[in-house]
């Protein structure tokens, strides 16, 4: 996970009725996750090619309901599956390759979880290249990044069809349980957007890249809450302001 | 595409309320498809990557409104654009390795579309084999097989994730215009379901093989019209016997 | 296949000993196709997943044995059997992911084999873009591009791993019979190399985009053909001037 | 990696002049294993990509040179470098969907390498499935498996092209240095072949079952060292059996 500033107003751009930027209103994250998952039929737990995938995702500091919470306009996964779930719970996922470095116990080559380590992602989709990322690790950290630790408030959109339907729209937070992490790594760090992006992820990319960090996660995903779409301007900006 | 005759009570097992067998209530089809689609900002027009893409899908035939219809239990496509788009539709689709034979105009190899042409499909998911298909053309067909003629019956679905709400269901007809088919080939097909599927995949597996066809089809997908889920069993059975 | 200009000295920096720039020295191609091949056990024979592939290849006009040759410096294929099968003849064909339109006989999308219809080449590698090339047909052309119609003149290269041992390497010129055209088509085209590309990749970008072809193509290929790599310098130079 | 005992007269078909039955004549591995490498020259240090790979592999106990070796009659990665680089040593890499579980460090769902933890491989090949594997972690061992601590014998093959020519055919053993393990872990295991695999690979199924083991290693492979290929089967026989 890379920490980086964003254009504020490009940021802006991206949330939503009910969603108002941060105090601190260009933070910005790029995390590259390799991810392992179990469903409650367990019918995957024994095939590697289903519960496991790589995942690549934008977050952006933001507000609702008055607490900082955190806003997702791309993610790219490896599988159909886990893209599927994010749209159920309102991540705008789309299928994309994604690879990032595991670390090593031994060896020469891969990276240890030790002071030098160098870990990279990288992500692509229909065979043009989006992000390069990289850290070196410095040290221990005290605390995870931020904007890992605050809720995720997505839309949960499905299209109409009938012409005289009107699409689905649902503002939500997801409600996570058995969040634990693993040794937090931090480090030096470099984030490189593509050149040749569609213009509204172009208007995401880094104006000043922060720190790294390098960490295990879990958590155990459980529904999601609605969220009012009601704009409290002034409430947020007097909750903001203390 | 290859005709076959699956169990009629499993077929039936597939049909939601609303939907009701067909006539000939066990006849159902396998679909090996290449499609090349545009959108209407046409930014995938100089993509093949993206614009291009295959599929396999099951038909059982159905009645639907008094109609004949068909319904898709079964989709698979190798792009993640047209399974989102099939959701959208109603259409169960699921991410897979697709591939089938294309038609050569020269040389002693890739099939001709002439008398003893050979075509092949074949599909998998998660690195199993589901499906395996020939088709060896005996002469020109003077219609397109009934199956590919009919209106697909699909339900749109979106889960919830609110605790409290429900599940979006909507039973949808698509409706298509434009329909093209070009010359249109059959032949003897085989057609193998892999042995170790999933439980009510399997079920769906040929009692008895039919023809095989290999033809062009182009359409312009408009919309969904919504049908009634309300059980009109005995009017439906007035049809049925007419 | 689009025939194009690139920078001669980039071409002769390709060329090995034995092997002399062409006539006209920067006359080169980049050519997209989709294969079916067949073996002689035929064991792949209903498996379209093994036996269709994608290639883009370049090829560089040159001279060898007193004749028109091509040589390709690079070249990429979708799959693992047509990647060592090329290592086998002296091709150095890399894996990567291409894709082509493929021409479609009814509907308003999928491009016809008329005048207008539009093709589209497209190839990466690591989730990197290669290149990217458009024809859109004027009319039917009398004679294939000349690229197409000469012998390919490899070297078959095997590296040493044993110390003490010197890798092999042999110019071959590939034996083909059963050569077939289709209806050949012609017209404007356009080609773009990505940006950034690898250096030697990098020089063979065009300096000029000439024509574009559509078209079928079979052949059957047969063996190799030992080729001296005595510099007839002289002769050569003769050759050249006239 | 999974201990097993396969056929012996199926494992003595796989041998070549020079290299003879082991003592224990059926020994088998199976293993599955996530790699990252570093050329010289460093290119792809930053490319997640490009830098790991998984892969498949089976082992089979052999004598050569009157010492314990290994000879690998299959094995599949999922990269195009690691496959090239395997044909140069003398490795039948071919190219397949290989899927690993990665250890954990926290949550709920992926292993930890601790008592009880879960691991899984599963290969597959053109949508097939080649083998499927699990180990239960049991507990530390105090020893790498045997088959994983001897040199690979391996034959390098590059066919001829030229038809007077001769494929070239070298016995070759592998030299590595640097070589580490981290913490060897051991239990009970699964190892189950597919029904419908090709003939000579089905001979290797396992009759038997032996323990599992999950550990990091890590090697420098330097180069291969020639082997005669002269039968000393009397000599070979006395070592054996001293």
């Amino acid at each position: 996970m890379v920490e980086y500033r964003a254009d504020p107003a490009a940021v802006a751009a991206f949330l939503p009725p009910g969603v108002e930027p941060a105090p601190d209103p260009g933070a910005a994250a790029a995390i590259f996750a390799h991810w392992h998952w179990r469903s409650e039929s367990e019918e995957e737990a024994d095939d590697p090619e289903r519960n496991q995938f790589n995942e690549f995702l934008i977050l952006l500091a933001c507000t609702a309901e008055g607490r900082p919470m955190a806003r997702c306009p791309y993610a790219w996964v490896d599988g159909a599956i886990p893209m599927a779930r994010g749209w159920i719970q309102g991540m705008p996922k789309q299928f994309g390759a994604v690879h990032l470095t595991h670390p090593k116990a031994v060896g020469r080559t891969g990276p240890h979880l030790v002071t030098g380590g160098v870990f990279h992602g990288i992500a692509s989709q229909y065979g043009a290249r989006i992000v390069k990322a990289g850290v070196t690790l410095g040290g221990r950290a005290a605390e995870p990044p931020a904007l890992h630790t605050v809720p995720l408030v997505h839309t949960r959109h499905f299209p109409a069809w009938v012409p005289s339907d009107k699409p689905m729209s649902q503002l939500v937070a997801s409600e996570v349980v058995d969040v634990e992490f693993g040794e937090i790594w931090e480090g030096e760090a470099s984030l490189h957007f593509a050149d040749d992006l569609p213009g509204d992820l172009a208007s995401l990319a880094p104006v000043q890249v922060g720190g790294g960090f390098v960490f295990s996660y879990a958590e155990t995903l459980c529904h999601g809450k609605a969220l009012s779409r009601v704009r409290q301007s002034r409430d947020r900006a007097e909750v903001v302001a203390s």
